[in-house]
């Protein structure tokens, strides 16, 4: 028995709480070490009751001590390690809990004071703990998250409706590639116009880069977070603009900056101007008088941009304005979210309150972290909801766009992002493939439409709430920002229809079968490094549905583990006798058993 | 190379902001696998960093990349890890850092993404981040904590200094054995008249046990927090207590039990007798009416005890007010602290909001939860400054006490115990090696003095800040409750003057050397399971001290390793040549290094 591979605290993501009820305990081993884990379990108070009613125990089980042992379920497993689980649901909301291991030769017990042969009896004290399911400390995100299908838009290259509000050098509607400074005049009134087109492809939530005021195209330099940028319209524009979105079962994310505003920014300039006397110096974090920008910044920003100064979240009257900026936008226009920039390096003590405030506001507003690293310190239930779930990004496109990693690696990788963060967390992660931050995936797999297509399916029958970057779905391409925010062509001869409906029927299916989005389990059932191929299984008690992947350049013929019968292929529209599919170079389908 | 061993996390207690400057890194790997660990780190933005000025860096130490490498050190172990820890200070607030790792054969490298031959060149992604070091969500304690040796009085217990206000019934002053119920009428003037007692021990802080208005000797059943239990005596007479401990140096610290109330309590009388239409009945967790305490009570409680009702700390209205009670003592009266009961079944939440309202009145005062378990969630900055620390008592008493350890595996414990937390919360944490919730030290060595004089100079010579129980200084004794809360005789006859100037003396050497308290390093120099016999080394780069403990029956000669010269004998005031030490049957000593 590998000892030394197991590492369990109690704390998230080990062990967390579900629901009012539910407490999730995650468990891992040495891969192939251990053949069973047992849970060890009752309530701490009553370690060793014998109440049957109260536990509803059942006599026929003949046990000395009345703790209880529960099989744990081995749900995955990646190179290093196997994951084990279990849901349990005290009576009292009070857990004390450890583990009995078999490796078919040696039994053992781990606790919170470490290993024994057997359960230690005399006291509970060895045994983890959680104390008390208290309700107003368990993650909770907004239910609606969790069916909503996402579409990004970067409002200056989605569509320009309207240009009397263009700015000054803005350059005709797709003339030319994008550049880090160029314009083309994208607005509310763009959206308004091609709203269609969104509610066609089935989305139901939008994803805006920011729209306040700010100088340059991407608008990530604030000027002031209580105007919209005039490029893009009016307060009143964007008032209709949401409600229509609303009246279209569409929500409505902002982009937020919180963790530093453009050197232009009114207080800024203060600074700049009147240094040491300036009544916002403490807004910012300044290492010397004069403020001077070469050869870096003497004052801290984001990275090394001189252009936007880092804002000190933790100063009173900044805190507080920032608190009524997340009220405003949320309170008088009934935007459903926020999407925080840089939101890793602003302080968590400001996030506990701007969740405070988000949520007072509306609770049921979704807040949504950009964090690409590891993110379990923000996803406690105290500041963020979901982050911009990057891990995921990486191991789909090493796998399906990059031929990086092989189908076990890839799974290897989704296991270790399943289990970087709690259930509850996944259940309303964001998705995505691509962003404005990254090449776009049509780009990435070299223009390959199968390889895209299967990202897409992947993507869309994956846990969490997945979103689609604004021309994705038509096949627009392009590198590394700037080149990654074309303008969206609005030409059928420049579009790819087909993709359209792809995508599109994808979202139909998710929405209609919500197994297969935040309704059932997700497991890899079929691991195939010799053909490139997966099966992916996912299910409840009542439905099994199975996700095929032919990520070869040849034809494969793949049968699930562990089901036979027969089925209906949900992206083919037709019932099939057998669960062996024959799939085409680089392809994919869903079949539904009966 | 055992890479399984190995489990990091970007998050406490793997890495933390120990300061305003400065990060720690631990890490662990399997006991003996590997040779040497280095941490590659540089700032995010700035990953190959070439520019001396800013970095310090030293161009004499070719490197094709610049990012940084510097070796970590092995700081301790138990019987399966390795521990190793470095304390980093990134220029710019902000770090990415991974692992190198020799076992003599191989070399590799351990990221946030997994492990690699060599350290990935082509993103900063692939490693472990700190985004910044936000100074408000640094792990801040009072600093005199540090300082501090305790003193724990259970207030009916200590003395009787004033009849006027005992209790009914109750019992002459020692007469018989404590009881579960019985009253000896100890109260502040008793406090008053017998402070010299405590000045005189040195002792710099008081931890009272509840003195608000309760029904039981013991007071965790509280009936009113604003009023003070008239045997106790008046607020003037508490006012004036605090005042007379302030002058001499003495901090004070209350005992709040916020998990739950006494049955009677008008609150739960209220709901008892008013059923649904009461307006406390959401201050409470009640599943049924009307109330009913048998078979099992059909309201949440503390245990299973029905007359503690839990209360819930999630209601507004008594939120406010337990926030008021909160700041009332602390600023009406002065408390330096509040020690929690229970502290652990009460929600995160009300912590967050309760550390605010503390820290509002008096941001020098310490939070103390009582937690017997892995409390890592709740000392991350944003709860308590400190828990009780149970996990020390039982290693120490496994060891000093019991016989049940041998010398290694309490090393084993105590370095497990030092991992649990960080290094900045280990240097405020509670240690103790009895209280009113357990049975007294020397009655757990079945009352051999010598071990009880070792377990006291292993923990005055601990990180940390060190607690005695009230008598144990003078050699009292009792069993589990009620048994430990025996009254202080008052009686030279029988008191241990002799133990009583031991432990005198070894509070003024860690008063005297704070490189025994907290200001150097705690490690295992010598490990003796043969003689079963330790020497701990403590040292700042300027001072080594060296505490010998001999837990055997025979003489033991102990010779530390890696020192040779002369040194003094703290505790027998006297120069000695060498550095081995012959030390009696159940002794210790501490020796400064010249």
């Amino acid at each position: 028995m590998i000892k030394e591979a197991i590492y369990h605290r109690a704390m998230s993501p080990f062990v967390y709480k579900y629901d009012r009820e539910t407490i999730h305990i995650r468990f891992h081993t040495k891969r192939n070490d251990i053949q069973s884990v047992d849970l060890i379990w009752n309530d701490p108070y009553d370690w060793h009751s014998e109440d049957p009613a109260m536990w509803n125990f059942d006599p026929d089980k003949p046990s000395f001590w009345r703790t209880f042992e529960t099989p744990m379920d081995r749900i995955g497993h990646d190179e290093q390690y196997d994951y084990w689980f279990i849901a349990i649901k005290p009576p009292f909301r009070r857990l004390r809990y450890g583990f009995r291991l078999h490796d078919g030769n040696e039994t053992a017990v781990y606790t919170e004071k470490g290993w024994f042969e057997d359960k230690p009896l005399d006291d509970t004290g060895y045994y983890f703990c959680i104390p008390f399911i208290n309700p107003v400390d368990i993650f909770h995100a907004p239910s609606w998250v969790k069916d909503t299908v996402w579409y990004q838009i970067f409002p200056d290259r989605f569509a320009n409706g309207d240009t009397s509000n263009d700015p000054e050098g803005t350059l005709p509607w797709n003339s030319t590639e994008p550049t880090i400074t160029n314009f083309f005049g994208g607005d509310f009134q763009g959206i308004i116009d091609h709203i269609d087109h969104i509610v066609d492809l089935g989305i139901t939530g939008i994803y805006f880069c920011p729209i306040f005021k700010a100088t340059t195209n991407h608008k990530y330099d604030t000027l002031d977070y209580m105007e919209i940028d005039p490029q893009f319209g009016t307060k009143e524009q964007f008032k209709q603009l949401v409600d229509l979105l609303h009246e279209n079962g569409i929500k409505v994310m902002l982009d937020a900056v919180f963790n530093h505003v453009g050197y232009n920014h009114p207080w800024f300039l203060d600074v700049v101007e009147n240094g040491p006397q300036s009544e916002y110096r403490d807004w910012f974090y300044l290492r010397d008088f004069p403020i001077e920008t070469t050869p870096k910044p003497n004052y801290d920003t984001f990275a090394f941009e001189k252009n936007m100064p880092k804002i000190n979240t933790e100063h009173p009257a900044l805190k507080a304005y920032l608190l009524e900026v997340a009220r405003y936008w949320v309170e008088e226009f009934g935007i459903d979210g926020w999407r925080l920039d840089v939101a890793n390096e602003v302080d968590h003590a400001f996030w506990r309150d701007f969740r405070k405030a988000v949520k007072q506001a509306n609770p049921d507003a979704y807040i949504l972290g950009e964090i690409w690293h590891d993110a379990q310190p923000w996803l406690k239930g105290d500041q963020f909801d979901a982050v911009m779930n990057y891990p995921f990004t990486n191991a789909s496109l090493n796998y399906f766009a990059l031929d990086r990693t092989s189908a076990s690696e890839f799974r290897n990788e989704l296991t270790r992002v399943e289990m970087m963060n709690t259930t509850n967390v996944n259940e309303v992660t964001f998705n995505l493939i691509d962003s404005h931050d990254t090449p776009r995936a049509l780009t990435r797999t070299k223009g390959h439409k199968g390889k895209f297509k299967l990202l897409m399916m992947s993507m869309l029958t994956y846990t969490g709430s997945p979103c689609i970057y604004y021309g994705d779905e038509i096949g627009l391409e392009g590198e590394q920002d700037p080149g990654c925010r074309r303008c969206m062509p609005w030409d059928e001869a420049e579009e790819d229809r087909e993709l359209f409906r792809y995508v599109q029927k994808l979202i139909r299916l998710r929405k209609e079968h919500p197994v297969l989005a935040n309704g059932g389990s997700y497991r890899f059932n079929l691991v195939d490094d010799g053909d490139n191929a997966l099966i992916i299984e996912r299910c409840t008690k009542d439905e099994t549905y199975l996700i095929y992947f032919n990520n070869s350049d040849s034809v494969s013929k793949l049968n699930p583990l562990g089901h036979t019968g027969s089925a209906y292929d949900l992206l083919h529209d037709r019932d099939v006798d057998s669960l062996e599919v024959e799939l085409a170079p680089y392809s994919a389908t869903i079949l539904k058993m009966k």
